[in-house]
């Protein structure tokens, strides 16, 4: 099976369509999400926001619940979901079926422990498989930006610090940004990379933006009445580091938000026009 | 139990919130969700929308998929989304499981027949007790419009249409609109009312049509691609009888859409419009 159209909804004169395919980078088949601006065509293509989920989610909790594609339409931009790990039967799980580990929680790193090394590459998925797949076969351009929500900010973060040629802007709600230090974090990256913190440092972003020169522009959400704050999310350590290192983040706390996609919703469209002036950069000068 | 707050997110500076209580005219426990837009006070009261979902669903299914609230908090309008059916171990169901009656199939009608008269009295819930709860614990007016979905949409047409005085304005997307002769509806009214076609007729918007001096403003949106449109909804039959009668409704084809959630949340928010020009009848002369 390469690409197979599983689903098409027409929805804001766009379209929504799932597609399975087999992945090399995961040695499975996947699912993901796709959602065309109804100017996309051939002969004009449009740029590409990558989402990325937190842990439970598939490529479909963003698409039905966010709420996006009222301003994608009107911006032209695609949007492509991915699910957050590899899936299938011969896909190793969390023993006990733990909802942060294993299934539906890839981390967007590539695993280098057994049993997961062999399919936990989410990493190479997102940074490189499923960019070139979808630029192969649906009418968009190489202009990328990618956004997530809690380890899916995480997996945005750090795959746009590592990447700045590949994503022109990145944005995350309710970001993990520092996962070696939290109880997620730890757990995952325990399993997944052994003990070694220089490679849990690769998947850090709090350690990652101390190791870069340059940043592309980022912008931060975080609801003040998210559950998770205090003890897996603390924004507080990548303003820090970002004080620190001299780099420019935008984190906006949101009073009275929680961590769900109601909070999402509300401020979607705001991380859509933001990717926009960074995907369309000579939009004023027209 | 009587009214008691289950969950809350904060949405566009309005809050979403699910309750639970005990009904009376269903005699069992039963949650629905509100959302109140910021603007909503006890000095500031709001005029509330009645959204009555499809077969299958739960107060969730709207109020997590719709995309309503950005435009509902612009225009300062509550959103009250019930259940389907009545709920609970108690309540009986198709012996069968079917998807399409019992258990979220309740087709807002009062149950005549045993076993279901019991509790299968979705119609007088929603035209009496639900409206009379919100109206005596929230911050609302008793400015009233209904709309919903598939069975919903039959839902809010039949009671809109027997109730102009509670509600000022009714809108539907892929209603049901003359279950008398749809096989949904034939299993459900059989089973609810038994076979007498003129208690049938009480319940059938193409029928009520007929009965009626005047009509509150309607507009219905269906799509052209919904799989449902020849079998099971037939909106060519509701405008037959509009034109026979002399009743004015609009009714918009929209090409290419399907009966899914993508649908609703393209035109939720020209629903949502067209009630405020209905609740707020005044707005243009101030």
């Amino acid at each position: 099976m390469n690409l197979e159209n599983i689903s098409q909804a027409k929805v804001f004169g766009g379209w929504h369509k799932q597609y399975t395919h087999t992945s090399t980078a995961l040695d499975c088949d996947m699912r993901f999400a796709i959602f065309l601006p109804p100017n996309a065509t051939k002969e004009t293509p449009v740029p590409v926001v990558y989402w990325l989920s937190g842990l439970t989610c598939t490529d479909e909790n963003f698409m039905q619940k966010a709420g996006a594609f009222r301003k994608a339409a009107e911006l032209g931009i695609a949007i492509v979901a991915p699910d957050t790990s590899p899936r299938g039967d011969k896909v190793p799980d969390d023993p006990n079926g733990a909802y942060d580990f294993g299934l539906g929680a890839g981390f967007y790193l590539n695993a280098t422990q057994a049993p997961w090394s062999g399919h936990y590459q989410m990493y190479s998925y997102i940074v490189d498989e499923l960019p070139n797949l979808i630029e192969a076969h649906f009418p968009v351009t190489q202009q990328r930006a990618i956004s997530g929500h809690s380890m899916g900010g995480h997996g945005a973060l750090t795959i746009g610090l590592k990447h700045p040629d590949s994503f022109c802007s990145i944005s995350a709600f309710s970001p993990i940004v520092n996962p070696m230090n939290c109880p997620w974090g730890k757990k995952a990256f325990h399993h997944y990379l052994g003990d070694d913190r220089t490679t849990w440092a690769q998947y850090d972003s709090v350690e990652l933006l101390k190791t870069q020169s340059s940043i592309p522009p980022i912008l931060i959400d975080q609801g003040d009445s998210d559950s998770f704050l205090t003890e897996q999310l603390q924004p507080e350590k990548l303003m820090a580091a970002a004080e620190q290192t001299g780099h420019v983040i935008e984190l906006r706390m949101q009073t009275g938000y929680d961590h769900s996609y109601f909070f999402i919703q509300s401020f979607i469209e705001e991380h859509l026009d933001f990717h926009a002036t960074h995907l369309f950069p000579n939009t004023d000068d027209e």
